[in-house]
Order: C-alpha cells, then sequence, then structure tokens
C-alpha cells in the first residue's frame, strides 16, 4: 500500500500502547481505522473480520497478548498471576477462529518466549518487554516474507499474463505486500504487465471489496468477476495463472483456503492453467499428515442470506456456510514459500525445504 | 406453485387483455405481479428480469406481442398498418434480450399464424384474436412440455439423493412446474425423497431468491449455498445429481445457461457426479452447428458493484459480467426434454429425438 495509507496493522508506543487496525469490514468505500486498547477488541476484530488473512490474524494476536496483558500490573504481579492472565488471553485469542493455523503459530511464539525466560528466573516486568518484542519480530519477519515469496513467485509469472486470484492475500492479509498479491506485486516491480481477475468471493466479498481495491491501488489492470465466471473466464484464454493465499497447509501439501480455492483448483487442471498458492512457512502444520484433519470454521447464515444489508432469500431457509475448502495437494502446481518454490508438491518436498 | 398464488403469466380478458407477471424482482420477499397492458411494459418486464427464464420469456413474447398490436385498431386498418405494427412489436420484443432461443421461437410462431392468415386473405380484425390464440396456445403447450419433462427426468433420479441446481429453472422461469425444478417436484410427487442444494447464482440470485422459495413452498429439503461452494459440497458426497435448465442448446449438444453452469459441470465431471440439462424442445436451435455461435448477453457492471442496493467494490473497478455460459456437449450426461432423454448427447441423437 502507499504510504500515505494506514498500515494494516500497527503497534503505537511502548508495552503500554495500543494496535491500529485498518478495519477492513468497512473497505473499499471508507478507510477507517480501529484502534484496540485491550484483549476484547482484538477478539472481536479477528472475529467479525475487521483483521482478516492468516498472516495478518497470527500478527494480529501477537498484538493481542500485548494489550491483554496491560490489565495487570506487571510490577505487583506474581509469576502466577501473570501467567494465568497469559494463559486467558492465549485462550480467548485461540478461539477467535479456527482454521488460519498462523494464530496458533503466533501465540505459541509468544507463549514460549514467556516460557524461556521464567525458566531463566526472569519476572513479568522483564517479560512484559520482550513479548512485545517478538510480537513486533513476528510483524518483521512476515513482512520479510512477503517480500521473498513475492520474488520467489515473480519468476513463474511472464509479461502480458492474465492470473486469477480469489479472496483477498495482499497487503491487507499481511503485514504489507500480501503472499499471493505479493507474487503479482513483485512481477509488476520486475516491469512485466500482468492482467489480474479478481473473484468477488462470496458471501463477505473480499475479492471485490479488498483485492479489488488493493489492485486498484497499485494501477494494475483489474477485473472483477463473479465466483461463478471463473470457467468461462478461462475458456476465453484469458487467464495463464491462478494463485491464491492460504490459510493452513498440510504436511502432505493440502490446502486450506477461502471457499471456492478447491473448485477454482479442479477449473484451472481442466483448462490445464497452473495454480499456485503462495504462502509463509508458518502456514504449515506439519502436525496433519493430509488436509482431512483441518478443522473448517462454519459460519452463520445471515452472511449468505442478509448479505449487505439486504435480506436476499426466503425467511427460514436453510444454509451451508463453510468459510474454507481443502484443495488437494495433486491440483496445486507449486507452493511459494519465502524458503523457495515447492514443486511438485509431496510430503518429502515440503518436508525437504522447510 | 400453489394454487392460492399468482401464476408465473396469465393472460386475462380475450383480444383486448392484458399479461400479468409475477414480479420476480421482488421475491422472496414479496408476492407481487405486473400488469402489462403495452409493448413497451412487455420489454421492460423480460429486460429487467421482472420476468425471467427461457420459456417464460418465450410466452411473455408471444402475449407482448397480443397487448403490442391493440394500439391499432383492427377493424380499421389496413394489412400494410397491421404488418408494420406486428414488425414494430416483433422487432422491440426480440431485442430484449440475446440468448434464449426461446423469445425468437415464440416471436416466430406469431409471425407464422399472421402470415399464414395474410396469405390465405384474412383480415386483421381476423388475425388478431387467432394472435392470442397462438399465445395461449404456447402457454398451454409448455405447461404440458414442463410436466412431460418431469416425468422423464424423474426416473433418473433415486430416492435419497442429494441434488444440486443452479439459477432458476423453475415454475417462475416457465408457465409452471419449470424444466430442472420439475423434475425435482415430479420425482417427488413419485415418493421420492430428494434434498436439494441451490446455488445462490450470483450477481441476481435467481437461486437464493426464486429457486429457494419455489423449493420452501414444495417442502423439498433445501440448504442454500453460495456458488464456490458448490466444489466443496460435492466432495463431501451430499450431491448426486446435478440439474440446470438451459436458454438456447446448438446442434451438437452444447448447452447456453446462466453464468456458472459451464463450470459446474466441469466440477460434476471431476467428482463423477451425472450433470443433467432439463429443457424443452423449443430450446433447441438447430441452425447453430456447436455453441460457439451462441450470443451471449454482456450484462451491467452494477448487477456486480451494487448488489442490492450496496456498493461492494471500488468505484470505476472494471468488472467482466456474462449472463450466460456454454457448457459442451461432453461434459453433459443426458438432455431431459419433454420428447424423452437425449443420452449420450451428440448431433445425431438431438437430430433422432426432435
Amino acid at each position: 500500500m502507499h504510504s500515505h495509507q494506514p498500515q494494516t496493522l500497527q503497534w503505537n508506543g511502548a508495552e503500554g500502547g495500543y494496535l491500529t487496525l485498518i478495519d477492513q469490514t468497512a473497505l473499499p468505500l471508507n478507510v477507517t481505522t480501529v484502534d484496540c486498547r485491550n484483549l476484547e477488541s482484538v477478539v472481536h476484530a479477528i472475529r467479525v473480520l475487521q483483521v482478516r488473512g492468516a498472516p495478518a490474524i497470527g500478527i494480529a494476536a501477537a498484538y493481542g497478548i500485548c494489550v491483554g496483558l496491560q490489565t495487570i500490573d506487571v510490577n505487583q504481579c506474581t509469576m502466577q498471576q501473570f501467567e494465568e492472565r497469559l494463559q486467558h488471553c492465549v485462550d480467548q485469542l485461540a478461539n477467535s477462529r479456527p482454521t488460519a493455523v498462523n494464530l496458533f503459530w503466533a501465540l505459541q511464539r509468544m507463549q514460549d518466549v514467556a516460557q524461556t525466560m521464567r525458566q531463566a528466573g526472569q519476572l513479568p516486568s522483564q517479560i512484559m518487554p520482550a513479548l512485545l518484542n517478538e510480537a513486533l519480530a513476528i510483524h518483521d519477519e512476515d513482512r520479510e516474507m512477503c517480500h521473498a515469496i513475492g520474488k520467489h513467485g515473480a519468476t513463474l509469472l511472464d509479461h502480458g499474463q492474465g492470473v486469477l486470484t480469489h479472496c483477498n492475500a495482499g497487503g491487507l492479509a499481511t503485514s504489507e505486500y500480501g503472499t499471493a498479491l505479493s507474487v503479482l506485486f513483485s512481477a509488476q516491480d520486475q516491469g512485466k504487465t500482468l492482467h489480474v481477475f479478481v473473484d468477488e468471493t462470496r458471501p463477505l466479498l473480499q475479492g471485490a471489496r479488498l483485492t479489488a481495491w488493493e489492485c486498484q491501488q497499485r494501477n494494475i489492470a483489474t477485473t472483477l468477476i463473479c465466483d461463478n465466471m471463473a470457467a468461462q473466464v478461462m475458456s476465453e484464454g484469458k487467464i495463464q495463472t491462478v494463485i491464491t493465499g492460504a490459510d493452513r497447509i498440510a504436511a502432505n501439501g493440502d490446502v486450506a483456503n477461502k471457499i471456492g480455492t478447491y473448485g477454482l483448483a479442479i477449473l484451472a487442471k481442466h483448462h490445464q492453467i497452473p495454480f499456485y498458492v503462495a504462502a509463509p512457512s508458518n502456514t504449515f502444520d506439519l502436525s496433519l499428515s493430509t488436509g482431512k484433519g483441518i478443522p473448517i470454521e462454519q459460519r452463520s447464515s445471515d452472511e449468505i442470506t442478509q448479505g449487505f444489508g439486504t435480506q436476499t432469500a426466503p425467511d427460514g431457509i436453510n444454509t451451508y456456510n463453510p468459510a474454507f475448502d481443502v484443495t488437494p495437494a495433486e491440483l496445486i502446481t507449486a507452493i511459494i514459500t519465502e524458503q523457495g518454490i515447492i514443486s511438485p508438491v509431496s510430503s518429502a518436498a515440503i518436508a525437504a525445504l522447510l
């Protein structure tokens, strides 16, 4: 994003500071921010998607620990009080959304810092600033990972290509630049001209609201389509590459990502179009051998029936609203990480790279 | 639809009468009707989708000729005046929407009646009631075709199946019962219990607004999903059959239907699920050897960006909004017509049946 705009996430001040987020539910019409000064506001921001995108959720959760611990006086409290509060913060944040593994990864990093310092005999007043440093490090590292993903992925794109993307895996889903969109932005930085087709991504229209906006900010030629038009656009020869982000990747390369990704991967295969997933290495969950074990968040019916203020389905209609689906590894041409490109996608190739 | 509800289309009175339509843009929240007493209101109703669905458009166009001719006094006018007015009505109606062939088929039938009678020396005052009779016949025949499609198609469904449908090919798209939905309703009438999954069908949500409503009226177990969830629902084993309508079918069996149909057919093939198209024989356009010749209506950008009153995409974003796509015959397991089932789908099988 351009420098005159707010950052997706920003920490203000020292240990006593607070987290400022772009309110992504107000985009693209209003670029406004939300200040999160307590645990509850961070949990709420994640749950209602004021902040969303697997890497951004991880960063927000790390900062959520920092604001959450401000309710106790680290100069007065006992270690037990400190640890109980930390555990409470972790539990609340872990319950905000179930699918993106980066959330749990970030919380684990924060817990590990606290545990290591406690075992070394350090006090809450010493652990508190270290936790903020860890959150800032998670944020900084994400920035570097996004740029590295872009650099690796840009080698896969050619000048003049049409690229289809789904949902938002851009700067708004990360610290900046994004994952899938970082590949596009990096290719553009290298002088390659691309045409981006953006799936609107029902029900919450992250593609229409967020990705279209980000691409517009960067002056990339962009065409917004409804999700059900992707096959037609592919058949017209307008798409040479499909690229999406990921919310969790199993050890074998099965990818959980925004609902609709799996269908796109099938359509890409049918049209012999390469299908790429771009994600930082903290998106891998090597504890799961396949995607079958990934928990899929089910969201409320009114996201489908009451989209954006208007009721568009009959009263009492039953819906099914999974927020994610799982794309099997065999449909994925390559996974682009900050450490390099995994292709073909296999347990062995993943284990070797990570 | 139940008898206490208005009919999709209804002619009131004799030659001086008018057409009443359910206003499908107001569904599902309001069941209201529109009276069309002149040519312009019928053209408008077709163009803004107050009436939609290939067979229903054809019936509306036939009645549109009847109200359109009311501006001239058939007891006073010359044959040339009558024919000029008829041609004007045909031209206006033919320009309302380009893809559904039933529109042109119905207009041709009306013109053929007028031409035959003129050649037999009959007067405008005699042709006028004959044209109304032809429109009523088109309407009646559609009713019979829908029921025959349902009867043939129901043999393809088994008790307990999950059936996915797209857009609305129900009673609202026809005289009554529908095409794809007639198959479901007929199977239900035979005592087969089905579970219908309804694609909401962006951008205008005919699935959410119309099909969900029709299924609810008939007490069929119904689950509404977003278009991009179809692949996931298939992979969960919940779908045993996909069935859609058609707006135009080429001589080789390529099917133009609501945008998203082609993608669904690919997803069905990937999951080894049969993909059926249900349509009356007047949906075939044997003048086109393949689907490549079918004109695809492009609709306005604001259907995508301003869905249902709320702007959900950035100002100035480019969109692509084809209303239809073409599914190649090789992805279609069978075409269900009122004359029987065509399977496998081929030029020879189509020519043999029709």
